[in-house]
């Protein structure tokens, strides 16, 4: 249906979903709302890489569990992280014996695998699939900036790289919230130069896959109790909001973003919010399925935003070219 | 069917394809096999990272002119590269105006985005979709190794990184060479630590993949006119032969590698033969696809082999994961 979207024939279950996160993912406003909180930057292995490689199988372990089903009996997995080679997901995968399919779509990632395994569900190719997604503070800060030991100044544009990670796991039958819609990002450069500011140079990707979820499927803003946007962060929310408000669509009381879900903002220290793979995922999979199956929400549109630059792009004097893939998510008959 | 393969419902129709590839590539066994031809290693473009984004421009441009659609009537990309954050794939799609989705699986991703844009038509979420793929010997040897300039000493067992992209473009409906099953690989980690010995790292894992294939289909070998590893090189090819001899499986006179067919070893000094991303997509859409065309093979197995370690990883004392995913391809009635 219409241009970028696709209508599941269904129903695509999330049948189970877990989210672990570090320390500081545990002592901001969402802390109840993770199955496994590791105190130590490390989770007991001897690097940080490592540590996110962890993060995600802790993640695939419990979402498995709560499905009810062994992380053996998956048909296949779709992951992805930050990391140079995404060397997170692909250490995460060994030895579990499962078909892997690798991606990377910076901190979209959530959403593009959650896209990729309700296709694979909905398509008959698959009956149990896993999205997962992972980051790292301290491996993104010595990947994209400096060591921490540097001590570098930051920005008051920039965000904070979670330390989390998050996985559903789909399937064609059971109990749980349902994906029914997806709408499927483009790549979007609005011009943005500046690797400080990453909700600024998303914003724009995300506007446009909202809107064209919007026109693709007939749906307002009102048909939706979250739009959930991750992770834009303090500017580019904004940003987002003034652009809808242009169209005469007030997002105001459905609309946040996962940046902003996750720490505070007074208290934590993280600038502008939540930024990395890990943001999003840990947000939907932790604290956003687990809203629904209480009720909280019944329709939610989760829409993931990733800058799909490098350091070396940068320094080579190019803009951030960006993305935004959507899903929409449902506990209501359809 | 069977533990790993989807046999597709289809047909699933390779409508056009297309390489494209520097000098070298060029100078190699395949030279008249390709459709364009860079003989500077920048390709116009400001640095060999933008040089590759440009390969894979395009490799999709001269492929949807065959499939007789524009760059704009494909309905998604699925496209991936070996650069930090695969930049060369995200570039590429910049300004494209079709949806995007990134995937890393290292030298699998020819056959990684093939299957997932096959079971994406395949499931009918779309009428005409791209999978692409990239490698570029500069920006690669600068990233994985040394830079160019300091003139490094190669290992025997080192294989070349292909500069070269290939592209095909898959369709419900129209004629050429139709994707019948995919076999989607594991993550497996032979213990090899060595990164300078990749075919080595990577047999394993396509032997696990051809392994399965054959028992998820009940076919074997002599089904195919041609089994097709990519990019193993003379090692890894030594060492997969074995494995299947030593099963009892003579794969003698329908087998052969990528890293073996696109460069001559005996006067190009590419020690074991070529690799990256970029050769087994060259390989597959330029070479191999033109000669189902002409009727050269019936019925091909087309295994893509990636090793997903990084050069942190490894600095890490980690040895290098692999993964091999397979398709098979044919023009007969089945």
């Amino acid at each position: 249906m219409g241009k970028q979207t696709v209508r599941l024939e269904g129903p695509v279950v999330i049948l189970g979903s877990a989210a672990a996160v570090g320390r500081k993912e545990a002592e901001g406003p969402l802390r109840e709302r993770f199955d496994r909180v590791f105190q130590d930057s490390y989770c007991g292995q001897a690097s940080w890489e490592k540590a996110e490689s962890f993060l995600q199988k802790t993640a695939v372990r419990l979402a498995c569990g709560k499905a009810g089903i062994e992380p053996e009996g998956l048909d296949c997995v779709f992951a992805g992280d930050l990391l140079n080679q995404c060397i997170a997901s692909a250490y995460a995968q060994r030895g579990l014996d499962v078909p892997f399919f690798g991606l990377y779509g910076a901190c979209s990632t959530m959403a593009e695998s959650l896209a990729l395994a309700a296709m694979t569900v909905d398509g008959g190719f698959a009956r149990h699939c896993a999205a997962v997604t992972s980051s790292h503070f301290c491996s993104a800060e010595r990947q994209f900036r400096t060591p921490l030991e540097y001590g570098g100044q930051r920005s008051p544009t920039a965000q904070w790289t979670a330390t989390a990670a998050g996985c559903c796991v789909l399937a064609r039958h059971g109990e749980g919230p349902r994906v029914t819609h997806l709408t499927w990002g483009e790549v979007f450069d609005a011009g943005v130069t500046d690797m400080s500011n990453m909700g600024g140079a998303m914003a724009p990707a995300a506007y446009k896959t909202l809107w064209q979820h919007f026109a693709d499927t007939g749906r307002t803003p009102r048909d939706y109790d979250l739009i959930l946007t991750g992770d834009l962060g303090a500017l580019g929310a904004e940003v987002l909001t003034e652009f809808f408000a242009r169209d005469g669509m007030d997002l105001a009381g459905r609309y946040d973003d996962c940046g902003l879900l996750l720490f505070s903002r007074e208290t934590q220290d993280v600038h502008a919010g939540g930024s990395g793979c890990g943001c999003s995922a840990a947000v939907l999979c932790g604290h956003v399925l687990r809203g629904m199956r209480e009720g909280r929400w019944k329709r939610v549109l989760f829409a993931a935003t990733g800058a799909l630059m490098s350091p070396t792009a940068c320094m080579q004097g190019e803009s951030i070219p960006a993305i935004c893939h959507a899903a929409a998510i449902t506990t209501e008959e359809e």
